[in-house]
């Protein structure tokens, strides 16, 4: 009796996102032998709750498939759902109910740390209440946050993105050799300094910016800060410095804090700045040079531009993997990758116990970065190199990405 | 007996400055029956009467050339210096003795308003002391705002890149149907909206986003745009909104003002930013609606990721065309596109009095916006649709754009 499989998005989007349901779309579609339907989950669980639920068959009779390998953002829709601790809560059943109207064997669902907690919850639940319902995670962050995987999916393609994003404004900064400049990069990452740390892979020579970096990993001082920069100004006229959004003073307080305590404008309201832009300001009024601060943006992680071919591919394994995982019986596990090597790069695929990564953060290793705390060693490249190779074409119609919408 | 020519950038680079670079370089090395050598001026006009001269020869030995015409940024290095009103100042015998020592009989200068402000002045001062030196100005902007040419190169590449990022954010901001968001990105453009206006480019369907367009031509309401944003929400959840980062309010008074932090360039020209982040608080503080905003910023003149191939291509011709002009004598004068017809798209290269384009803007014209004022018609489409066709492959190395460096 064939059973059918079910696959959600949830989370913030990234550009391979959608190679990872393609994936396991996929995949399941060619096990005909075992699986009968394979539905889209509409706008995560919560969305599910409420009905959201589409066959993903006919994408792949339309050939509509192979757009949405490239496509970027949540193709089903995402949600910020957390489900209760109390896995008696009647919200249990109702799932599980909808599961098997469906007729549901299994459930993925692709995201970051909060959705493996829904994959570790419905897992439980299904142990709990003896259901068959096996329960997979396949992991997916721009931020690279997950613990117990080499990387996530998603992290390859935005880390692309920004270096080849800070190798070009270097560029257009660097065109002004006779006026000394400063250019703020925020970049995404609340606790975690990965993203921040790519833009290191733009320099081409010494002394090429980004030359200063600042992860949430250390703390971030005021005072060593203009220092740092006063420094980097007589190694180049034009510094771009590179920081995340989630940079920290010794007292635990965001650098961005500081920029909500600024002042409000003509109608009262609270002025409400990053980082770089709190920055850019402090730099201004202290030090009277030209500075401008550019905050990178959701661009960063939806951009298809700078879609790394070995991150859409791998997201796109682990989807299948995830399919291939639950066939075999296993559930309440996430996708992981194994590095083997770095050169070659060699990786492989694996599962590790949800409940040991939902809720945990990896941060970027304090011996990747520098002593000076304003910049990434060798062993950062190394790692992250690999995960920026090869590019991938985008179908193009009238000048534009031709994307697939649901 | 050979003469040698010179070639410099100015102002705010785009995606394509170095294409006409190309172009002139190319062409000017084409000629060795009557150019001798062909030099790049280092930080324009201001960094030539510091000394700074490179010779573009080894460029086109190496093979470096084809790089170039593919590498976002002034090459060359650019300035913004506006020279002395009067002619009899005495910076330009300086500046004419330096063309004498270097045996210059051709200065091309690739830029906006301001470079065609340094291509009249010098073309004037030439003719008052009978020197034979002709003077050619190449445009290049991705504001689009020069007059007597039908666009300018650099819009395209940013136009395309406009488009692109916001269907990108148009489906990333989509993936939360279940909570409504308004998303305001803010595009480049003080007086002019043709870039922002771009952004129209990027639907596919009726109501896709951006769902409401505002431009500097008409003027900006508060109250209109709070009506406007409540009657989209109505039509889809998550509303994307792109405003022109010179956007006025009936008094004359920038909405970027009103968040504070202003200040002026070199040209005297305010230094905008904000318009988004001020009406972000402003939606935020009045309407308790999940609002962000995202400025574009210098992404959208120097990504290479989304280089038009139309753009580029007119960019090459454009530079070419300039040295074709001078050999026959001509002066004093800007290369211009001129439009024989939008489908298919024909474009003739043409010739106009540089005295009519300096210090001039050219907007959008008032019948091209909606009689809402919050969308363009169906005329700027025909209009720019053409622009952004064609993609052109950057080479990369080691996973990211290997351009070239000066």
């Amino acid at each position: 009796m064939k059973k059918n499989i079910i696959i959600g998005q949830s989370g913030g989007p990234t550009a391979v996102i959608n190679g990872s349901l393609y994936g396991a779309v996929k995949r399941g579609l060619q096990e005909s032998g075992s699986i009968g339907r394979v539905y889209g989950m509409i706008n995560g669980i919560e969305g599910f709750l409420l009905g959201g639920c589409v066959d993903m068959g006919p994408l792949a009779e339309n050939g509509d498939l192979e757009r949405l390998r490239v496509t970027p953002g949540a193709y089903l829709g995402s949600c910020r759902y957390k489900l209760p601790e109390d896995l008696s809560d009647p919200i249990y059943p109702r799932i599980f109910s909808k599961f098997k109207d469906l007729d549901i064997a299994c459930f993925f669902y692709i995201g970051g740390n909060d959705s493996m907690d829904t994959v570790s919850k419905l897992s439980r639940y299904a142990e709990s209440v003896s259901s068959p319902l096996k329960v997979i995670g396949i992991p997916k962050t721009i931020d690279n946050d997950l613990v117990m995987t080499d990387h996530t999916p998603g992290f390859g393609s935005a880390a692309k993105y920004v270096a080849t994003a800070v190798r070009e404004m270097g560029l257009d900064v660097s065109g002004y050799k006779n006026t000394p400049s400063v250019t703020i990069v925020e970049i995404m990452g609340r606790h975690a300094g990965w993203l921040t740390a790519a833009s290191a892979l733009a320099r081409k020579f010494p002394y090429d910016n980004p030359l200063l970096i600042y992860l949430p990993e250390t703390v971030f001082d005021i005072e060593t800060f203009f220092v740092q920069i006063k420094r980097a100004l007589t190694l180049t006229p034009n510094v771009l410095v590179c920081i995340s959004e989630g940079i920290r003073d010794a007292s635990g307080k965001f650098i961005c804090e500081y920029g909500g305590d600024t002042g409000t404008d003509t109608f009262g309201h609270k002025a409400l700045a990053g980082a770089g832009k709190y920055l850019e300001n402090l730099i201004r009024a202290r030090e009277g040079i030209k500075v401008r601060s550019v905050e990178l943006n959701i661009c960063q992680r939806c951009s298809s531009a700078c879609l790394s071919a070995t991150d859409l591919q791998e997201a796109v394994s682990a989807g299948a993997f995830a399919v291939e995982a639950a066939l075999s019986g296993e559930t309440g596990k996430m996708v992981t990758f194994i590095r083997e090597s770095d050169a070659p790069y060699v990786l492989k695929y694996g599962l590790a116990d949800v409940n040991a990564i939902c809720n945990a953060e990896k941060k970027v290793p304090l011996d990747w970065i520098a002593p000076n705390g304003c910049d990434v060693t060798d062993a950062f490249i190394r790692y992250a190199l690999p995960l920026i190779q090869g590019e991938e074409d985008v179908p193009y119609k009238d000048g534009l990405p031709d994307f697939i919408y649901r």
